[in-house]
């Protein structure tokens, strides 16, 4: 990860404008003046005037002050939330209804974030969640992508010269117990067992080592997680062991990687947790599909958990959860992952 | 479930000769004397007492009273660890190794207790662990079934006279946090897609009804897992949930079940999470596949699990690990797991 200006300022991307995270990103700012010190929004200053109107009685208590550009954040004063508008003013839109102009913005914000992260004009990003919905009903080009990590992986290569298979890049699930980097992401199942495949593996390995060693100082101890019940025991119940994730195992380790495993899926997160008083077993667990490193990060709950983009010309970090338009615009929602995000943003700025 | 004899004394299957379970029994019978009042040991006379020496200097501490028929523990002296032998003595076999002639005496205990569970000559059975591929080396008829819930299902099918396809089972591992059934368990993860469809779906739902509600003396609240990332997300990541597990929802809702979802996977445990002073959304989750459910059931310890076998006609508990067969034979093993499936046999009893 290279970090070119770690004094810049951090943006939050606003997300998806009828989900919650207008109204999350206005509690941060209302609740966590210090941590947000140093932070902008990538985002409408409509969308977030209305999101501090639901959260606080008062206009006067945090007023919006809209920047065209990166460099009028310095002018800010520090008593106000900034908000760079990304693009034409959103109407006053319903909450929590899949809306194709929401999805758009929600982009849009996203790409801008991602441009100035790789410039160097900010110093990281923070993403509220946007709806894949929304972004698929917004068409192209965000419809192609599946979620954030795509679409940064897209902005990425394309600065970089390079195609988006040559910019490889790896979710992390972190919280102050459980690391996780995910083989795949946001794709069914039974795709997920296809992308079970060596070079992939292989890939997310090294991704680990050389990101995660990055923010540690030093190389992680990985547990490399089996695809099937009790890692296959021995081939009777799928090969995938014994085939693929064994042979990318013996090949990362003979690059320097310190990597155990296959381990039985179901306890291996329990020994990579870190208690009180005890030295875990393991740094991070390679998990080979998305649920299977997402339950136990989440199952303490979804407030702690943070997503970390490993492999990226930048520093991003987002929470672990989604638009939750269920609730959306009622006040009701927990910004604690999102603090969580901002903090591991700066946590990787300065490590 | 049917409960012939409550009063009956409580059968615990030996499982692996090489593997620990031996030494988690005789350290149950040592540790917890209350607890397993009621309880013999269906194995090998030889094995127990090599057992025993393992894990006490004394072997006055638990004198072992070889039976030849349950109805000779009446008249086994409490002071004495009763074992019934199942077949002809082992012979002192290595620790730790897949063992042709350790997994058929393996099976031979299962088949014997489960066949006396079934008579009423015991009230219930806990299964130590037994080692798959031990049985598979064993051959005919043990190398079918892949493991201890299979076989059970066979034996009980024989009794009813029915196909084993007409006795359906569900595995239920349960803490006190958390429990969750699940739809299919030791196939290939892939083998494991296939099985989430309409009738499996179903069926495991209304086991679970029927067989939970007895346990709990009331309908139980069950929520129901998708099988993909984020439930499918609207179908852009997979169609399962649309397709095969919204369908099975609705009838068995029309049958009289109280059931939710399908939800996302990664969040649906922790909302079923039990913590103190505070009330679970759920009773019970279904899971699609035995790591989803498994991993967050494990996630906290392995000591705390139970395997519970929904569906058969006799009461079946056992721990949720396996035969360690790295640890086996040095007295380090944990008997904790093995000591909650004997409580929660009790428990089902009287419940």
């Amino acid at each position: 990860m290279s970090i070119p200006n770690p004094t810049a300022p951090i943006a939050i991307t606003m997300g998806d404008a009828t989900g919650i995270g207008p109204e999350i990103i206005a509690m941060a700012f209302l609740r966590c003046p210090e941590l947000v010190r140093n932070c902008f929004v990538w985002g409408d200053v409509a969308t977030m005037r209305r999101a501090l109107r639901l959260v606080t009685s008062s206009e006067m208590a945090l007023p919006v002050a809209q920047i065209g550009a990166v460099p009028e954040f310095a002018g800010v004063p520090t008593n106000c939330l900034a908000v760079l508008q990304a693009g034409p003013a959103l109407p006053d839109l319903p909450w929590g209804r899949v809306n194709a102009q929401a999805g758009e913005f929600a982009g849009l914000c996203v790409v801008g974030a991602a441009e100035a992260a790789i410039s160097g004009d900010i110093a990281a990003m923070v993403t509220a969640p946007l709806h894949k919905e929304a972004l698929h009903a917004a068409g192209a080009p965000y419809d192609r992508f599946p979620g954030h990590t795509e679409m940064l992986q897209s902005v990425a290569a394309r600065r970089m010269g390079k195609a988006p298979v040559d910019v490889p890049v790896r979710m992390m699930l972190a919280n102050d117990e459980l690391r996780t980097v995910l083989v795949s992401i946001h794709v069914s199942l039974r795709q997920a067992l296809d992308a079970v495949h060596f070079d992939n593996v292989l890939e997310t390995l090294l991704i680990t080592h050389h990101s995660l060693g990055k923010l540690l100082g030093r190389p992680p101890r990985i547990a490399v997680a089996g695809l099937n019940p009790h890692a296959g025991e021995g081939g009777l119940f799928g090969r995938e062991e014994l085939d693929v994730i064994a042979p990318a195992l013996q090949v990362a380790r003979a690059k320097g990687c310190q990597v155990s495993g296959p381990w039985a899926p179901d306890t291996v997160f329990m020994r990579a947790r870190k208690q009180a008083g005890q030295e875990a077993e393991f740094d991070v667990v390679v998990a080979m599909y998305h649920d299977q490193g997402l339950i136990p990060v989440k199952y303490f709950g979804v407030e702690k958990g943070v997503n970390v983009t490993l492999g990226l010309p930048l520093v991003r970090t987002s929470p672990d959860h989604g638009t939750a338009f269920d609730i959306a615009g009622t006040g009701a929602a927990d910004p604690s992952s999102l603090i969580e995000a901002i903090r591991m943003a700066r946590l990787l700025l300065t490590s």
